[in-house]
C-alpha cells in the first residue's frame, strides 16, 4: 500500500498557494493593463502559476517526474509523478466566474495517492488522500449514497465538449437522471465529492484534467474511470465517468454504452 | 426621472442580509438533519428567505408593492414595486453550486430604479442605480464595449430552459459568437454588467428572475429588453436578451429573428 507522508500534502498545499498568488493577479484583469498585452490574460496566469508550482517540486522533491498543462513532461519515469493544471476552466476564467481551479494529483505506480481541487475564488480547498479520506477545508466530505439513475444530478461542462456519437451516448444517460446541469468544469468534480452532484460524465480530456480530482473522489469514496470502466492513467482516452458509488457507475456506463 | 433615495438602497441591502441568513443555513445542509423534512432544504431556504424580507418591507415601506416568487403578489399598483427571488438558482443551490443569488429589482412605473445580484456564497453584491451606474461591493462596473456578435462571449444557463424553436434560434446566434457557455443561473447577469460576458440570451424567465439583473445591467451601460426588443416589465413573455451594448444587441436580435 503507498500512502501519502505528510510532507506530499504540505507540498501540495505550497503548489495550490503558489499557483492561486499567480492565477489570482490576472483574474478579472483587462488585458490592457497587463504589460505583455500580446497574450491572453489566462494564459499568462496559467504560465506563471506553473511555473511557481515547478519550483517548489524543484526544491522539495527534485527527482519527482512532472506531467504539467503549460511546461510539458519530466521524468515520467520517476516513481512519484506531479500532474498539475495550474488553471482548469480557463473559459471560466477569461468570463470572470468563479468556477476554475488549480488541480493537482500524485501519481505513485498506477495509483493516485493524492489528489487536489483548489479554487481560489471561492476560497475552498478539496483534497483526497489514499487511505485517509477527502477533505474540503479540513472539514470530511463523502460521495453521496445515490445507487439509480433515475435518482442522479448529472453534471458536465458543456453540450459542446462531445463528439456527436459521445454527444447520443451522454444525452440517452443524462435524460434519464433526476436532474442534469451544465457548466461547471472542475466543480462539478469536487461537487460529486461533497455529495450535492452524483454523476460526472465528460470527454476530451486530458490526466492534468482528471488525475487531480480523481484522487479526490476515491478518497471520498466515490469511483472514477474511462467510459469502459477502465482506471484512469496517463494514456487514458480522455473520457471520464465519476459516480457516487460503484452501482450508480455500473448503471450508467450501461446507458452510455447501449446502442442508440 | 425617478431615482433612487438612499433609503431605497439601505433597505435593498437589508433585504439582501436578510435573506443570506435565511438561505446559507440550508445551504449545503442534507435534508436529514433539518427539521422539516418534508420539504427540501432549497425550498424552506427560498420561503423563509423571502419572508424575512418581506417583514422588512412591511416595517420599512408598508404602502409598496411586492412581487415575490414565493409567497406572491400584493399592491402591484403601488407607486413603487418591489420584486424579489429569494433564491435564483435553485438547481445550483440543491447541487452544492456557489452560483444562485438573491435577485431584488424596483420598479418605479415601468422603469427598474434600482437592481441587485446578491451571492451570498461569493461574497460579491452588484448593484444597479438608474443614472448612478453600477456595482460590485462598492467597486464601479461597466459592461464591455463588445459591438460585433463575432467577438462576445455569450453564456445561457442551460439548453434544456428552451423550447425547440427558441432552442434553434439561440444555437444560430451563439454559434457565431466567439465563445459560448453553459451554467451559471443569474451570475451570467452580473458577468456581464462586469464586462466580462457580452451577452445572456433566456427563456422561460419570471419577472423575479429578470428585474433585479435589468436594473444592474442598464446602470453598467448593458442593454436588456425582451427577444423584439421591448423593455422588460411584470407582464413579458419571459424570453430576455442582455447585450453589452445597442449595437450587439440589435445584431444578436436580428439572428435570433431571422428564419432557420
Amino acid at each position: 500500500m503507498s500512502s501519502p507522508t505528510p510532507d506530499l500534502l504540505s507540498i501540495a498545499h505550497s503548489l495550490a498557494d503558489a499557483a492561486a498568488a499567480q492565477s489570482m493577479r490576472y483574474f478579472r484583469t483587462p488585458l490592457d493593463i497587463i504589460t505583455k498585452a500580446d497574450e491572453s490574460p489566462v494564459t499568462l496566469a496559467d504560465r506563471a502559476a506553473e511555473t511557481a508550482m515547478r519550483e517548489i517540486l524543484a526544491a522539495r522533491v527534485a527527482a519527482d517526474g512532472i506531467f504539467g498543462e503549460e511546461h510539458g513532461l519530466e521524468r515520467l519515469d520517476a516513481e512519484r509523478v506531479w500532474v498539475l493544471d495550474p488553471i482548469d476552466g480557463t473559459r471560466s476564467f477569461i468570463t470572470g466566474s468563479p468556477l476554475w481551479g488549480t488541480l493537482i494529483g500524485v501519481l505513485q505506480g498506477s495509483h493516485v495517492v493524492l489528489g487536489m481541487v483548489d479554487m481560489p475564488v471561492l476560497k475552498e480547498r478539496w483534497i483526497g488522500q489514499a487511505g485517509r479520506g477527502a477533505t474540503r477545508d479540513g472539514q470530511p466530505v463523502h460521495a453521496s449514497g445515490c445507487t439509480e439513475v433515475a435518482k442522479a444530478r448529472i453534471v458536465t461542462t458543456s453540450p459542446d465538449i462531445f463528439a456527436p456519437a459521445d454527444w447520443q451516448a451522454f444525452d440517452r444517460l443524462s435524460r434519464q437522471c433526476a436532474m442534469r446541469r451544465f457548466g461547471g468544469d472542475c466543480y462539478g468534480y469536487a461537487q460529486l465529492a461533497g455529495g450535492t452532484i452524483d454523476l460526472v460524465v465528460e470527454t476530451g480530456l486530458q490526466p492534468y484534467d482528471y488525475l487531480g480530482p480523481a484522487g479526490v473522489i476515491e478518497a471520498a469514496g466515490g469511483v472514477i474511470t474511462d467510459w469502459q470502466g477502465q482506471p484512469l492513467g496517463l494514456a487514458s482516452d480522455g473520457r471520464v465517468i465519476a459516480a457516487a458509488t460503484p452501482e450508480l457507475h455500473r448503471q450508467a456506463m450501461a446507458i452510455l454504452a447501449a446502442q442508440a
